[in-house]
């Protein structure tokens, strides 16, 4: 086993966000000399990691020269060239997670029919070349109102994704390659994080329970343990188990899965990476998402997923109304309550919408801590000033 | 109250060791731009923090220099230049740590003093201007063979300090200012951090237990809670939180105390800031000492000092007869237990007994802990390859 933790090694990770960020604080720790490369030469980690490079993340170039200087490559984000990362591995470049897998979860198209070919639950769905094909589609009854749009690719945080009732809908939707899914009434959005190293050795996070903001489409509340049945909870993670192992997948995963009026679980769509569902793990579990990637990466030993106490996340995201210099209201007053933390990711512009930054609540009684989780979102407000 | 959230605020800090690397990855999750200033161009905070400069730290020109460009300074060593930080001071710069403070608790000598005027209770003690008033006054019977020397400054982790039994022990010190102490047997080392803000909000942590290497006079292990009776405790909380209103403190004060045969408490020193013996706190409490030093200098709310589990630290320094090139032998094994969590600080050569890194252990049961903490210590070894 290659010694990290005190050799002349550069870990190089694809992309400078918020994941990125948090990730820096564990390959600190393990003091593991970490490079990174992001469009903006203003993103999150672009003064804060040993080394930072600007360069497109789809570049072919980029991406290659930049993982010609490392010794291990990952990704913060999936949006990245893998022509350039199927090269670089052919070259003897590890990376994890494997380009093959990336290429797939890249494309939701993808993504539905590797679940379809892997026998894993999922919402029935059909796949479209281009908008224009999906309108005809639906000319020949072949597709029936309503139904979930969604663009193939570069859909994040909501974006990307519709529920389409009727023609209006499709107005303002792109032309791009795109798939529907059938609009199925679920009881709960959960998430299950799954760890694995290359000597195959898997670990599993608690299932968490997802509260999404009805218009945005956005997470509002993770919530760990998720307040199911412990039959559906041990259904999500052995499907969760079933698409890494289909996969043979190396890092971290974040299965999101739909918990159906009728107690079946359906696979939504999965992040190849510490992922929003993750985050409560940095105050409540014995060892957080970010350092369990890394072990995952380098074939370290994976720590252990449980919880010390119960934890729920409340995203900071940017209010309606306000673009510009971001001010977070009444944040300082939320400290006054234990168990309350803070991560705010450094950018410096609020949008509308715009995951600016999470709190994490714990607490040993999950419902304390919903009742906190409520009063957090309720009082601070990202805005401009 | 200022919003340190979204501000273009600057926050200075003194010395760019492990402490402020700990540090950083608070201000970080705050966002909360940081500058160093440090002797060493390699020091662990140098590639981390947003803006490092070296300097040399007991340069008054170096010190004030680098206070024109912050907006808040504070501290993660405590020999600085005082004079500078008085003059900073003067022209408006908020520090924490308060100068005054800093020049009481850099010298050995008015720490005690300090302790006397206040009726604090501490080890009886002589000062001397240098070893020669020491020599004189064993010559002259007003101090007696054995006791505890100690240099009034300048000394960390054991340095500076020497248990004197005969003539032949004093050989080979410094001939320095100094202070003697008289050797009082002792059932327990104890430390206790207390934080506090400019409102006067005030936060002690749990009372925890320090194990001591016998020669190198370094902590071995840090245990939190410590196991002792209920009624010490509250004493040796009560005598910290003395210190700190009779030094009208703000910041973070780790006191160390002995618990003598008796069970009476004595105050041995104090350090201004994040301490070795809360470095547990990352994984064990609700609020870790970094980010609450961050919350008391910045006047922000404290957070809650209780644990979520029991928590020992293990301090990785490096073994005799060995200096160069650090290597963590049998590190990854570690990493196999559960809730062990390795700290590298980032230091590339390794020399006996230099502190080069901790690991934290935590579990619901101590006992199991401390079990484990000792397999940690047999087993890691830093050693140079």
């Amino acid at each position: 086993m290659k010694n990290y933790f005190s050799s002349n090694f550069t870990l190089g990770v694809l992309g400078g966000g918020q994941l990125g960020r948090m990730l820096l604080s564990e390959t600190q720790k393990f003091d593991i000399y970490t490079a990174i490369l992001d469009n903006d030469k203003n993103a999150p980690c672009s003064e804060i990691c040993n080394r930072f490079e600007v360069g497109n993340l789809l570049d072919y170039e980029a991406v290659y020269n930049f993982g010609k200087t490392v010794d291990l490559l990952t990704i913060e984000i999936e949006n990245v060239n893998i022509d350039a990362l199927e090269q670089l591995e052919k070259e003897g470049l590890p990376i994890f997670p494997k380009p093959q897998n990336l290429r797939i979860i890249q494309s939701k198209a993808r993504q539905k029919h590797f679940y379809i070919d892997h026998q894993i639950p999922t919402a029935p769905f059909s796949h479209f070349a281009y908008l224009e094909e999906l309108k005809h589609a639906i000319e020949n009854s072949a597709l029936q109102f309503p139904f979930v749009w969604k663009a193939a690719r570069f859909g994040y945080d909501g974006n990307g994704v519709k529920i389409v009732r009727n023609f209006s809908d499709l107005e303002n939707l792109p032309n791009v390659e795109c798939i529907t899914e059938k609009l199925i009434p679920f009881k709960n959005e959960l998430a299950v994080i799954v760890a694995r190293n290359l000597n195959g050795e898997m670990k599993t996070y608690p299932v968490v329970e997802m509260e999404f903001h009805p218009e945005a489409n956005q997470v509002e509340y993770v919530i760990c343990p998720a307040r199911i049945d412990e039959k559906v909870a041990q259904k999500a993670q052995e499907i969760a188990l079933k698409v890494v192992h289909s996969l043979d997948f190396v890092g971290l995963l974040a299965v999101e899965m739909f918990q159906t009026i009728d107690d079946e679980i359906l696979v939504n769509e999965v992040a190849p990476r510490p992922h929003n569902s993750g985050h409560y793990s940095i105050e409540a579990s014995y060892t957080n998402q970010f350092e369990q990637h890394l072990r995952s990466i380098l074939n370290l030993p994976l720590g252990n997923t449980e919880s010390k106490v119960a934890g729920i996340m409340v995203n900071l995201v940017g209010e309606e109304g306000f673009s510009g210099n971001v001010f977070y209201e009444n944040i300082e007053e939320m400290l006054r309550i234990d168990g309350v933390t803070p991560h705010i990711y450094g950018k410096k512009e609020t949008r509308p919408f715009r995951k600016m930054g999470h709190v994490t609540i714990v607490n040993k009684d999950i419902d304390k801590a919903r009742e906190i989780a409520q009063k957090v979102k309720e009082t601070i407000r990202v805005i401009s000033k």
